[in-house]
């Protein structure tokens, strides 16, 4: 019911206060486009008012078209700003005016800090976070890829056949029926006293030792519950690593790289360097040249190249931590349940005897972002540090989401909702794969890094430069990114023709075909 | 299903192998204490290993009581780690040790920024991060006073009467089977689209509209939805604030206050003062003289000495913060709901005309730390900054729980949930403050900051000293805090006699009487 403090009309007659109100709220949202008024009467007798105040303030918010009545169902508020964003004359009429604007500075915080500015040199904020970047519309593209919700969609939507950018959320995924299940036997099973006392810094327990024996199941890594840390998703615990670490470290994260990766590091004020990879990941030259204090890696499926480091790579990786006390490795292990063939490489963490390794892991590609869970694995050293200093936080997921997530896993029906998950995306990535190869493309295109996650690299013999392709592809209806978006400084270099990114995971299955005839016609 | 590679035994025999694993696994907590044990023979197909073999290895581990056996039921994991966090022998043959430690640095991230820390005046890292901090036991107590769930309960637990400090959490908070209802008709109502596509950075449009129309009923606040910034409690909040306004900014918070808001600052990196109150608030002579960028307080009932901002106070905040672009206030009106007499005052936020103020809020205390939701009022100028540097994240909260508290709110059921609620504190509070008064203690104490939210001030005359005052508190069973633990560098000036934090927002109604009583005898 809307409420209003009618006293407040001040040089207002009522009617024209309850107008103005109304009017505030419909531009503002707070009233949302196409809500149901309240009745005449019920409002009145609300704020204490006659029905005539009612009935005249509606009557103006119906001629100048705030408000629709329908006949014999009521008042509706009309759609004047989809999203809501606006802020509309009469709240200005109601509410003093804003202040000034002081924004446009190129700098990833409001009042950047000259002196850490000048610090950082090839840090991820001096290339990516200026509002107004125009130096390279490549990175400026990419960026606004990874916008998420806030990215307009009106650019391609009308005769968008597929999003094969990453950004689609999949649909399909989250396991409605068995998580609310599985929650309502946390409330019935759960006695109140164990939800509310899930307040350890680190996450409930439970759900840690439900990790933790997945994670000897899943990846045969023995790590104790004690060493696991819960967070509201990976960006979460990024910013914890930087905490925990030490803000005056240097990072470093590979190139071609995660865009959204770079920009975390950049707002948590980190000097950021980006490493060129060969063929088996970032390239060991490089890394000593650069020679950051943390380097974080995605070794058992790059983004986007695809590649898996090989166990010689991972081994380097680990000889080079172990030279420096102040070494260490952020392992991004965020699409391990979705190798789609051959056997599982071990992972960094799980080979880690110096203790250097911060295994870091995510539900949100196997159970969607219909919530946010993740979890990193603290090696016994930074594990009693996290205690120290980070021990005063509480776990940033609620008690409920985690006991309901660990009463999933320890059934079993998270193991068999991912598996489900991985012959789902095995066929779609097949039928993919297996269209453009029968079609008219086949003779020109070749893949890279369909063994493992959610994504893979497509190659394109073709004289013409991958933006000019992606903007076929997307004239036709298919939204795709060249790989060279994902480059940083390094230069795209290595494999034949023209690369992209595919991300198949918000792919329908039967949208497989119509993708590949437009990607055809598009490309022919 | 217990999955162990047997491949791996190396010299031990295969029984010898499999009983290291299961016994590491029980030490480390990955198999849970009392957990049930797969059968001998589904164990031994599981494992591709002989019936013998884990014979073998089951009655090693019985005989050494990792493993009880009980007829006709099976085999249980035995409980020898209460919490799990041990990393006992068997691991230790099985993995290899780990690295060097390298602890017990005096900063707040392992590894320290010489540069930044040599920035840092009064920080509130130099006196509160130190792992090994002992200069001042009564900081070094509050600090420990909010480290969750890590906290030793064993103190003072087997006598524990009632816990008043704050850190116990409240039970009979958490609406359970009204969530479960909402969460329900969010799963069968919410298509899949609508659930997975709320991936805006701020959170869902819809929980978002339903915060703006409570602030308009329950605070009178006229936000727009697009103002509103959700987030994984008020901790993940403020590290944003940081990212958005600057880390070379300096900020200010209150002096006494809530000693776990300066180690979240802290853990940003950012210069903190600490600014004396006075009667109204922090006072203006202090707050000038620190000149601060940033000024974070509780106008509304600050922790811990219950004091709500006069009007004219709050004026004199604003009139500060406008004399300079750079200068902003985050108003933290953590308990808002709770206001248990009279009409609250007017939230900072709501007569802001500059832009100047950052209003926070969370759901913790009205709906319990079974899940976690906070968020946050942008004025016009930050809101826009937001978007161009922090646009990036995704939303900490998962859509699942913002679209179910989205329908709470609009059913009306949150309210009438709070409303419950504050009539039951305010029935304990009158318990507690009556049972002081009508008894012994009577003549000589006296309460502070009764009006609003979850804890008060309580005052005693006594010529001996906070500290032993509250050792004798917690000998009979009553755990609580002299305020003088919430000062961090001001001296606790002010008021007649010993004063003493109440936290009654854990406290069960039935514990008011014999909490009294214990008070009674300790302090009599």
């Amino acid at each position: 019911m809307l409420t209003y403090d009618m006293t407040q009309h001040g040089d207002y007659s009522l009617y024209e206060y309850l107008y103005l109100c109304v009017r505030a709220d419909i531009e503002a949202g707070v009233i949302a486009p196409n809500q149901k008024l309240p009745s005449k009467r019920a409002l009145a007798q609300n704020l204490g008012v006659s029905l005539v105040t009612v009935e005249g303030a509606y009557t103006q918010l119906v001629a100048e078209g705030y408000v629709r009545s329908e006949p014999r169902r009521g008042f509706y508020a009309a759609d004047l700003v989809p999203g809501g964003a606006a802020d509309g004359g009469a709240a200005r009429l109601l509410r003093s005016a804003a202040g000034g604007r002081v924004l446009g500075r190129g700098t990833a915080s409001l009042f950047g800090e000259s002196e850490l500015q000048t610090a950082i040199s090839g840090s991820a904020r001096s290339r990516e976070a200026a509002p107004g970047f125009t130096g390279d519309s490549r990175v400026g593209g990419m960026l606004s890829g990874f916008g998420g919700g806030a990215e307009p969609e009106g650019d391609f939507a009308p005769t968008l056949i597929a999003d094969l950018t990453g950004s689609a959320a999949a649909t399909g995924v989250f396991p409605y029926a068995q998580w609310a299940k599985n929650m309502r036997s946390v409330l019935s099973q759960e006695t109140e006293e164990s939800l509310v006392g899930q307040l350890d810094s680190r996450g409930s327990l439970r759900l840690r030792r439900a990790i933790a024996r997945y994670l000897q199941g899943a990846r045969g890594m023995a790590v104790s519950p004690s060493q696991i840390v819960v967070g509201a998703g990976a960006q979460t615990l990024y910013g914890m690593i930087v905490q925990l670490l030490g803000r005056s470290l240097r990072y470093a994260v590979e190139d071609p790289g995660y865009g959204r990766l770079s920009r975390i590091y950049g707002a948590n004020d980190v000097e950021l360097v980006h490493l060129p990879m060969d063929g088996d990941g970032v390239r060991m030259d490089a890394l000593r040249k650069a020679d950051p204090n943390v380097v974080h890696l995605m070794p058992s499926h790059q983004f986007p190249t695809g590649r898996v480091y090989p166990v010689s790579r991972r081994y380097e990786l680990l000889a080079w931590a172990a030279e420096d006390p102040v070494r260490f490795i952020v392992e991004d292990d965020f699409d391990c349940e979705f190798r789609l063939a051959g056997r599982p490489i071990p992972s960094l963490a799980s080979v880690d005897t110096m203790g250097r390794v911060i295994y870091a892991n995510t539900f949100t590609k196997s159970l969607g972002p219909a919530f946010r869970i993740g979890y990193m694995v603290l090696p016994p050293e930074l594990n009693q540090a996290f205690d120290e200093y980070l021990g005063f936080y509480s776990c940033t997921v609620g008690a409920l989401d985690q006991l309901t997530l660990a009463h999933f896993i320890e059934s079993g029906e998270y193991e068999r909702h991912v598996s489900r998950l991985r012959s789902h995306y095995r066929k779609v990535q097949d039928a993919l794969v297996g269209a453009l190869r029968g079609g008219s493309l086949g003779p020109r295109v070749s893949f890279e890094g369909l063994d493992a996650g959610l994504h893979f690299v497509l190659r394109l013999q073709d004289p013409r430069g991958e933006d000019e392709l992606v903007s076929l592809a997307r004239e036709r209806g298919v939204a795709m990114r060249g790989l060279g978006d994902f480059f940083f400084g390094s230069a795209a270099a290595g494999g034949d023709g023209r690369a992209f990114l595919v991300s198949f995971s918000g792919l329908h299955a039967d949208a497989v075909e119509p993708a590949v005839r437009a990607l055809e016609e598009a490309w022919g």
